[in-house]
């Protein structure tokens, strides 16, 4: 049996608790260290998943030499930054989505990890989400015919962390944080055909006071193959995480619901611990997740990266689906202002995608 | 108590058969004759529903004194005229969706009935499905705060009749025959405010053989307060019709499935009569509906208008809103050609909507 | 067209009320008089709904020569002093579930009807519900085979009335109120088959304070063609009303969900007017109902019954109907304190079925 | 790290494929072997899972001093024979539901493990299944109160071998075969209470002409503290697995639908490789299961015991509460027979459950 591959984690809010807790499920992995620069979040974490190792910079962890690679879950600008010192200090990366916050940094990224012979991978776990996997394969079958129409969409009430709401930090809003979902699982749906154009409507409809970011978002994804992809995404949608897709197809068509289908309905007077992420309150009527990160595939999604790293593999999403996700991204807020469908390829200097649609105010 | 209602059906297909049905429900009504050109039709649908009368040429009917109102149920491409000669007839008038082929048609249409003090009710029949009345009541009691998008779909993999597949009798494809519906649902949901922009992205997918209509649709009504209506068409789907709507808030959510929702669940290894419209086989699973005109609303809307005749009140759906309907639906078309977002008004002299995509091939 | 037919409602409470609005759905029937023994129920009653005639006393009612039907909804423990009163005037009479007391009681009922030359319809609304309609449908075409097991289930967390408390008033528990639905629902289904035998197992789990009647039911009802009718009765059951029923066959399987299946799935942050009978509050995720009473087949079951009346009809669920169930019921009081299954036909004095269960104690 | 654990399979059918596929998951554990009379059996499966050894004589596998723990998915018939030589060789056991055919049967084995100081776990895969693991935690939690009513049913068209039709070999019908999982799961849901009584109403409806076994059931089983729990089995329900659970509780109510629930629902006009476990046709409309086995919770069962033998705990599931179960289900014939709800503890001589109920005939 080969050795353990040891992991250090950078970051410890939501999506970093996700990754650590995935990692200790596969057997070759060890998470060995944490690192977070607010004084005392490093050591909290790494109490709390009884992590080795912990640092306030995450250049300390980059030195350690046992840490064969990381996981980058910071806030999205500082994941360039953070990915080509990782490269450079010669660890393996997976980088939370999205990618980063211009195309510059995408191909700086890209660059600098080909060429210190390090893997990367972009962390986009719905293409391990048991649910979909097996929708994949109803499409590749044949079940359904040639695909029609795609539909995916994300929708809760907002974001975990404050710099989410910034958009010099995060680059934009649903549709980068979680329109970037949907674009991904389009192309890996359909084996990644070239994306022809990008049309959206995105609109800031209830969180004005908190962001000038988009908080609700439809976007259409035309395919070379004349496949419409159709994203859905709201910050604004109470009662819990919805995460659902479809397939249409010339035979067939096929509806996946991630969370609220898979649930147990319960009807509680008194409340309980936990129904789903950004549930709200538990008393009354609730659909009663179980196992949310297996269900979501971020178990599946550290093992095979593990897997990737022990054996040499390339990883099933690559740093440039990243930065493809990220060009629809900027050709989306471009659509947004011009209300025109455009053309990719789409090339831009913008520093971030919020930046075109902000041109029209 | 009044004297009961007489009403001339024109038209023998698909729908002039639900009209019927629909009628026969209403205690005020008495479906009186019925016209249609075809040698035999009218005759065999007297036959079928006990009509007293029947006739190929519509225009004995119109001349039946007997008669208070007809209800158009012919192909798109003679509402106008049957309209025109209705009106002149002194007949109040339903008006099958959609109202007609070009905004000057409905312009005609809405002044002679005007001009005749005949009452003209565009048949929307979503505006009385018993389900979607109920969604409209949560919005406007608030329970669902202020409205962001509204979704509305209907999908079936094709029409009931040739004429259908007939761009020049048809006037284009899904969008004419089933966007109508979601674009007038949205706007009597939100209470008819004005639309700003329409966007559309329009394929045939399917059906090239059969038609140069097209076969799917996504169109996005952008509306002066903000919300966005998002309409979902398919003539493509397979598995029976399904009919759907959602509305989603700033304080809540309602999702509505009008015939898989309200189904029985029923497997049946040998098969059995009918599940649904369109539904394909009956063997294996299927999602069995019951009272399919009500759940739709046809026998409430036919009520309805005999009430508007009897009480001299105005319809709840009028020709002024299937001429708004019909201008969206021109707009869609445009946008589809050109990949922009077109603003409202929009003014066109083209003689069908579906014109005004094809200056694109 | 014949003479509408006048209503006299006896009873001032929930069930009065669905009966009332029913008939006014009904264009061949008038509700001309309510009468309710509490001073000013009768008059608020007919204020509410516009009936011209009001009495405290049900006998002024009777006395009335323009009635010719009466609707019993009174307390179960009148049933029969009112039917006998009502026949003796010369009445058609639909009585509320259940029957009456006891067998003695239904035999008397019955018996005075036939000598009077009055119909009497026993009030089983599901067999009017337009859901469990088709399902017949469904089970009578042989889409599934030969039946092996029926479910039928209503479920809420207690009565409207405080009279439903008192076992001396209403004869039993939750089976007497809402076992007798799948009783006759399962005689109906099948055809009216002679029931073979008999299990109960009943339990008082969570009002025992409130009632010393059964407020959880397990009912198995053997039918002499092996059938098993399995009926599932709760006074406990928080969240809102549920109706269920699925039909078992050889060849297939049905699922009938009539309250929770058909509803608008909503979450509403703020709450909102009514979502389903017994719903508790409408914050949060709720399950919306729609033409609650046409759902289960009130209107349906009413305007049966006026036309049973104006075209001497037999009604659909007679008072031999009624008097089946009660028998059953009564075997399952019997077996709920033997541990037994017992055999039909069961004679029994018992003056209620809720003595048989107490000699238990 | 600790030594792997080698894990020898005693069976090839049905249920071996899902422990060996289930135990390849597990890091800590090494299909070591399989043994399988039937010529070729062994061969096969071997070389499918890539297994290094394999057996026609079971015996010959529990020589091999490798060999940690045994499977045993053989018939029923044999399960007690194989654990006393298991645990006569020394290995820790796992054997597949039911325990045995006798209470005899189930006493020497507890015994012989005990003795030998191997530890035996009763495979009741339930106790692991996600959904239904969640299931428990909403009851324990106090989150639906004191429960009422228990419900769990398990439901397809019949066994995948020939055996299970032979009473002589399986010792029962559906209540033997499929009955025994929900009678686990009450105990375990409930914290293993005392069994106070149980009903049970058997038929063989459909499969009169294969078996002389109950091919339906429903169970009642009243638990000490006043809890009734309902079993729903069938071999006769098409359409693929059902698999259900319900918990009713003072304060609240979780429905948990293990397959359809979580299913993608498909509608293919082709048909595709396979939908859920039985499903015949995958034509037409289907529930498309995915990680099925997961979902039943096979691999975190193996897991389980693998970690108990490695480290020394005990099972969730042991032996004793394997003959309880088997206690329930003799109690279960011997009501179906007598027509009798039937007193716990229920101490027997008979050979096997299904002796009892012919006594009837």
């Amino acid at each position: 049996m080969s050795k353990k591959i040891r992991v250090g984690i950078i970051g410890s809010q939501f999506i970093s608790h996700i990754h650590t807790l995935s990692l200790k499920r596969c057997a070759q992995a060890e998470v060995f260290a944490v690192a977070s620069p607010t004084p005392g979040h490093a050591r909290t974490f790494a109490a709390k998943h009884e992590i080795q190792h912990h640092f306030t910079d995450y250049k300390e962890l980059l030195a350690a030499p046992e840490v064969d690679m990381v996981i980058v879950g910071a806030p999205n600008d500082v994941h360039c930054s953070i990915t080509l010192d990782a490269a450079a200090a010669g660890k393996h990366i997976v980088v939370e989505k999205p990618l980063c916050l211009n195309l510059a940094d995408a191909n700086r990224m890209i660059e600098a990890c080909r060429k210190a012979k390090v893997k990367l991978m972009y962390a986009e776990e719905l293409c391990f989400a048991p649910k979909y996997v097996r929708l994949k394969q109803l499409l590749d079958s044949g079940a359904l015919g040639s695909p029609t129409l795609l539909k995916q969409s994300e929708k809760h009430n907002g974001p975990h962390a404050p710099h989410f709401w910034d958009v010099n930090r995060s680059g934009g809003g649903v549709t980068m944080d979680m329109g970037c979902h949907a674009i991904e699982f389009f192309r890996w749906l359909l084996g990644r055909p070239t994306v022809k154009s990008v049309y959206a409507q995105l609109g800031t409809h209830v969180h004005n006071a908190k962001t000038e970011g988009d908080d609700n978002a439809l976007i259409l994804v035309e395919f070379a193959n004349g496949v419409i992809g159709l994203a859905e995404e709201s910050w604004t949608k109470l009662g819990g995480m919805d995460d659902r897709a479809e397939v249409h197809g010339s035979k067939g068509v096929a509806y996946a619901d991630l969370l609220h289908g898979n649930a147990i309905e319960t009807y509680s007077a008194e409340g309980y611990d936990y129904a789903v992420e950004k549930a709200g309150s538990t008393k009354g009527w609730t659909f009663t997740i179980f196992e949310e990160e297996w269900n979501y595939g971020f178990p599946q999604e550290m093992a095979h990266f593990v897997d990737c790293v022990q054996n040499d593999k390339p990883p099933l999403v690559s740093g440039e689906d990243g930065r493809a996700v990220l060009e629809v991204i900027f050709a989306a807020y471009e659509s947004a202002r011009t209300g025109r469908k455009v053309q990719l390829p789409f090339l831009t200097n913008a520093k971030k995608p919020h930046d075109l649609w902000k041109l029209k105010q």
